[in-house]
């Protein structure tokens, strides 16, 4: 694959990976949405979806990573070039952000009206306002947020998240003849992400990507959001980190374990 | 394809995928239904089931585009003839009125039951019956409405959502043999549009089909059903012109980035 | 294939298919039952996943009919032989009623506790013991019963849902090879099965396909279940003759659309 | 296959499917999880999927048991030798093992803040603490429990719900080439699982498999949990026992009925 087939790829894949799986985080958040509170089913099953979504579009122009980690992975593994690895980061944060930006525009009047809402953003009394330091009230729509937080523990999780899916998308290589994702490869892939959601999302929400939470967190904190509140910046490395440490630890246990 | 395929594959296709999309929103709209109340979920794959049903049937026989604006997107990508454009067109608005008018023979009992539910069109009172330019109480059966009415918000939803159907099915070429629609290509459609119902459905019930939402518009508006109140004519052209706008990017998007 | 391979792949195809989709039923009306009330979107995977198994296995057996409307359809359009057509019935009937035995099975403890709970049987009191006419307290595991009785409106929905049914099976033959119900084959026919449930499903629970009616119905009335009420035999009629003339029908439109 | 390559995939695969299933077990307990009461369906796609990662994976390495009762049933059958029983027993255990301290690991801020929550375990009054012979707050993670606790008829729940998933597995050698579990393959397996525990679930949580509940048992007993109550060994025969017997009647009933 040429470079700019890889940008290109990775770029529009990624921003239809982001506009869908923000899109359904919007969708159950919001109030004045169809899907209001339609629960972690229709998240784990949004999130994989989008998956699909990006991946078979990419799968036949770059290989849809769609992730620094699955990127990582492969480089580990040797799938991957490391000279290749620059522009498949570049190609993804890119499109994180367009897809955050896109999920900002398709949801524009539901964020006016939950932003100025009184009873959410507490302007009548200012008292429901978020403290500086805590995650803004439309943050869970851009990037990721613990239950409990306590880095160690959150840092486990996304590392033993990611693990699972980069080491069952290198067993592509086990299955397919190698020339990049097929249509039923994306499939299962996006299977194994509604799983990873339902099963393993409940402590981080499951980044298990570093730009589908860095994206749109810068995204978040340049938007002119009203009340939007904090970015959350002192969480951003975690789902950065150990996603990138599970991506490698994958690709390294490949090696041992099947090659 | 021969002209008759290329109409009777749309009109049967289209028919399926409004029989069982309508179906879905009359199963959870109508109190004496067993899906009564069964949530987004199940609206979301009630629809992407319904892309299935028609996609599989249509596939081998017109390339079940089932949507003006799968069409347009193709004449403009190049993989449709644009002399066959109008009989696309003309199949899939005659199988959207025929799906249409399918869903309230299966759903006879319900409607009639509910359009003389006094609690429902406010019969007794007259105070429930709705004001003659609101939506009326099952015209969410037939066609969508917005959560927020705004139609520059409205637009820019569906260009968006329908991007992402139009971009999906075009990558079919970059997978595929070119020869239509095969039966994997159909799940993998249907999946997307699961997906699209429940990250990008939320402002606007995604129509991203000017036929699924102008066909049974105007079935609504032409039968005889007691109490229906408005077909919300005022909103009609949005789920037109936003899908059809949002194909032709696609198209043009595919050329510039994969051709 | 032979009458045997095709009386062995039915019955036992079809013993699965009621086994698991009596068994979804089973498992939401249950109060000690994990499911319990997990609604219609269990229900609708449920039994399109007991399609799945089913038609998974006997469809390299038997072609994985599992069903007189599929076998009426497919004799119509020419794919089944006439002279194979009461094998085939003989092996659904069959299977239906042993599936709905081992849904007794299953559930054996679970339908001993409903049958007794006074609050359901209302053997305290009495007045809560369904009337001679009524359908009984667990029949809804065995058999379909309609929100709103009226057997012209019902036969109408039994129809038209049997149809879809039908004609995306015919639909094989303009993409598989002819050579039986090939993997991809069951899981589509398996997710069309789930979007009729979710879609058409609402006023009669689609029967869909007489032998899941009429098989489970014997049993039920054969069974020693305590106060278990009604068999409804009233109603047994419409979903055998509903599917059966949405299969025919299938059948002729396909060859007169298709062929 | 050599020996390694079983027990390695063997591991791994399994170490996948407890730690995906195990974890949805958790996703859906835990009050400080995203997942929180997502239901039943959650827990029956969390569990298919996580078959799906754990097939997919080793479905080219060991062929994909990961479950004693698929060996004995293909042993039966003919599929797998004898003399590699031992191994895939082995590798299976120490995945099981392996996937319920991830599950752990994943989840150890829940496990410590549920496990020291006054209102469920009691410690303020000490009268919520469960009796000794009960199961602990936190062993359905681990391992099934019956909800009506009747051994014969959970010995038949179990024998009939673990027939009908070797009997699907089996079928494949009428599908596939048999060499190995092929992507389809796995995917369509883990569908019948969800359909599984969507239908046949409900009356003991379905093991459908003895590892899958003798090896988190054992780490139950194991691991330093607070509070953390019995292991409930009393009946941890029963879905050690039925599986198998269910597997070794699915290898007979295969090889009578379309050998």
């Amino acid at each position: 694959m040429s470079s700019s087939d890889i940008f290109i790829g990775e770029t529009i894949g990624t921003a239809l990976l982001i506009l869908l799986g923000g899109g359904v985080c919007a969708a159950v958040t919001f109030k004045r949405s169809k899907a209001y509170e339609a629960g972690w089913v229709a998240i784990a099953f949004g999130w994989g979806f989008a998956v699909l979504t990006g991946a078979y579009l990419a799968g036949g122009v770059s290989g849809a990573h769609l992730n620094p980690a699955v990127t990582l992975g492969l480089a580990v593994e040797g799938g991957t070039e490391w000279s290749d690895v620059p522009v498949y980061l570049a190609g993804e944060l890119l499109g994180a952000m367009i897809g955050a930006v896109l999920v900002w525009i398709t949801y524009y009047g539901q964020f006016q009206a939950h932003l100025t809402d009184p009873e959410i953003v507490g302007q009548a009394g200012g008292d429901k306002k978020p403290a500086s330091d805590e995650p803004g009230p439309v943050l869970g729509i851009f990037s990721t947020a613990p239950e409990i937080r306590n880095a160690a523990q959150n840092m486990a999780t996304e590392i033993i998240a990611t693990f699972v899916l980069v080491i069952a998308i290198l067993t592509q290589g086990l299955n397919d003849d190698g020339n990049g994702l097929g249509p039923l490869g994306a499939l299962i892939t996006a299977l194994v992400v509604v799983g990873i959601g339902l099963s393993l999302g409940g402590p981080t929400g499951y980044a298990i990507n570093p730009v589908r939470d860095l994206g749109p967190r810068i995204v978040h904190s340049l938007l002119p959001l009203p009340n939007k509140g904090s970015s959350d910046w002192t969480y951003a490395w975690v789902p950065v980190a150990g996603p990138l440490i599970g991506g490698a630890i994958a690709g390294g246990v490949y090696n041992i374990a099947f090659a």
